[in-house]
C-alpha cells in the first residue's frame, strides 16, 4: 500500500501500516521527510507515478484538495482501477467533488475523516471515518484496521466531512458548556476538579437522550413530553441573569435563549427542545 | 414535616413524602389545590404558622423568592429551631440573602434546586441539589430520599443554584451541538436516527476528559498536551464554511470560533483548549 504525504499525519499513517506488517511505499516532495520510514521498512517511491503504481491502495494526505490535484493530477493515468482514500481535511463539496474526478479517471474512491492527533494513530483512540462505495472500503477493511477505529459512514462521499465537523461541535459544545459551568462555580469557590464530575455525569445523561429526541425530529413532530420549550426559555432566562451576576460571560447563554426566543415567536413555545431544528437547519435570517 | 406551596412541584413533593409513609403537613393560598393530597393522608394547615409548627422540617416551593418572604414573613416567629429547605427557583444572590434572613430568625436554611420534571419526583431520576450547612442536611437526608437522587454540594447556600444552571447549560449545549449535526448530517439525507448514535458516543468521550482538563484549570497551566488552541480554530472555521456550504445555521459555530478568536489574539493560540476559561470568567469587552 501506498501513502502520499509525510506530514505529521502522513508519517503517523504510514508508520502504523509499517508496524501493522503493510508493505507501505511512501512519497512527499521533501524527502527528506521519509528517511525515519525507510529506516522502518518503508520503499520512498521516486515519482507520485511510480507510488500510485506500487499497490492497489493509496491513501492521500496532504495540505488541502488543490494539493490533491496537483499532486495527482500529472499522473493521474496511473489511477485506473486502484483504489484511492483522501484523508486531506476539506468540506463535503469537496470529498463529492474529487470523488468524482477521481471516478472519471477510473479510481475507486473512498473520502475519510481523521477524528485523532497523529500521535493517536495506530490505537483503538484513534477514529477514522470512511465514506464512499461499501465494496470499496469492504475491500481494504483489515488494511485500514491497522491505523486505529475504522468507521464506515454510507456510500456519500461526503459523509466523512460532515460526521467529523458535526463530531467537533460536540467535542465544543460539551468543553464550552463545561467552561461556563466552571467560570460560574469558580465564583463561590468551588474549582474546577470538584464540579468536573457533576459536568461529565450531565453530559452523559443528555447524551443518553438523544437517540429518544431523534425520534421526534425524524417524525416531525415534538410534543412537550417532558417540558416545553417556553419553560427552557425561562430558565435561560435564568442562566443568563445569574452569570450576569456573578460577573462570566454570558454570550453562550444570551444565542441558547435567542434561538429559543425565535422559535418561539415561530410558534413552538408548547413544543419540545428538539423543534429547534428548524432553527439550526437554515441561516439566520437577517 | 410540612410542604409549603402547592403548585405542580410541590404537590409532587407532598405526594413523594405521603408515599414514602412521611406524616406531611401541606399548605397553600388556595386550599382546594390540597384535596388530593389530603385523600392520600396529607393534614391541610389552616396557616402558615400552624404549617410551620407542625414539626421540625419545612421545605416550602413557590413562584419565587418575593413570595417566600411574603408567606413566611407573617409567621417568622415559627422559624425559630426549625429547619426551612427552600426548593423555589432563583439566584446564588438571593439564596444567601434568604439563608441570611432565616439565620436572623433563628432557622437552619438550606437552598435547593430541583432537577427533575414534577412527574420523576420519588423516583432515581429526580435529582436535587442541596446547599447549606452540612449538618442540617445530615439531620434530615433519610427523610429527603423519599423525592429522588438528593445531592449535597456544600456550605455555601448559593452553590445549588450555581450547579442547577451549571447543568442546563451542559443540557441545553449537548442538545443543540446534536441538533448543529443533524442539520448538517440531514443535507446528506441522513435521519437523524441514524446519525444520534454517533452524537452520544462524541458526548460521552469528551465528558471523560472533563476531570483531566480541571487539572489545567486548577493550576492555571494550559500546556497543548493534546492539540493548541490555534488548531482548534482552524478546524473551527471548516465547520463554519461547511455549516455555509449546505446551508444551515451557523451562529454556534460563530460563536465557537469568535471566543477561540480572542483567546488567540490574547496570545493564548498555542495552549489548550481549557485556557478559554479565561473568556467565559468575563464579561465580553465589546
Amino acid at each position: 500500500m501506498t501513502v502520499i504525504g509525510l506530514g505529521l499525519m502522513g508519517r503517523a499513517l504510514a508508520g502504523a501500516f509499517l508496524r501493522a506488517g503493510h508493505p507501505t511505499t511512501v512519497w512527499n516532495r521533501t524527502t527528506s521527510k521519509a528517511d525515519q520510514l525507510v529506516a522502518e521498512g518503508a520503499r520512498l517511491a521516486p515519482t507520485v507515478a511510480d507510488a500510485l503504481g506500487a499497490g492497489s491502495l493509496t491513501i492521500i494526505c496532504v495540505t488541502d484538495y488543490q494539493a490533491v490535484y496537483e499532486l495527482l493530477g500529472a499522473s493521474d493515468g496511473e489511477l485506473d482501477g486502484k483504489t484511492l482514500i483522501n484523508l486531506t481535511s476539506g468540506d463535503s463539496t469537496q470529498a463529492r467533488e474529487a470523488a468524482q474526478w477521481a471516478g472519471q479517471r477510473g479510481a475507486h474512491y473512498l473520502d475519510g475523516a481523521i477524528m485523532a492527533i497523529p500521535s493517536a494513530i495506530g490505537t483503538a483512540e484513534a477514529v477514522i471515518l470512511h465514506s464512499g462505495p461499501r465494496p470499496d472500503f469492504e475491500a481494504h477493511r483489515s488494511t485500514l484496521d491497522a491505523l486505529g477505529t475504522v468507521t464506515y459512514l454510507g456510500a456519500d462521499q461526503g459523509l466523512a466531512s460532515l460526521y467529523d465537523v458535526a463530531g467537533l461541535a460536540m467535542m465544543w459544545s460539551v468543553l464550552n458548556a463545561w467552561l461556563q459551568g466552571t467560570a460560574l462555580l469558580r465564583t463561590a469557590g468551588v474549582d474546577a476538579a470538584t464540579y468536573a464530575p457533576f459536568a461529565r455525569q450531565i453530559a452523559a445523561t443528555v447524551a443518553e437522550w438523544l437517540p429518544g429526541y431523534a425520534e421526534q425530529i425524524d417524525s416531525g413532530s415534538f410534543p412537550a413530553e417532558v417540558s416545553a420549550l417556553e419553560t427552557d426559555a425561562r430558565a435561560m432566562a435564568h442562566l443568563i441573569e445569574e452569570s450576569e451576576t456573578v460577573g462570566v460571560n454570558t454570550e453562550l447563554p444570551k444565542l441558547f435563549k435567542s434561538m429559543a426566543d425565535r422559535s418561539i415567536a415561530a410558534g413552538h413555545g408548547g413544543e419540545q427542545y428538539p423543534v429547534l431544528i428548524e432553527e439550526f437547519s437554515r441561516p439566520r435570517k437577517n
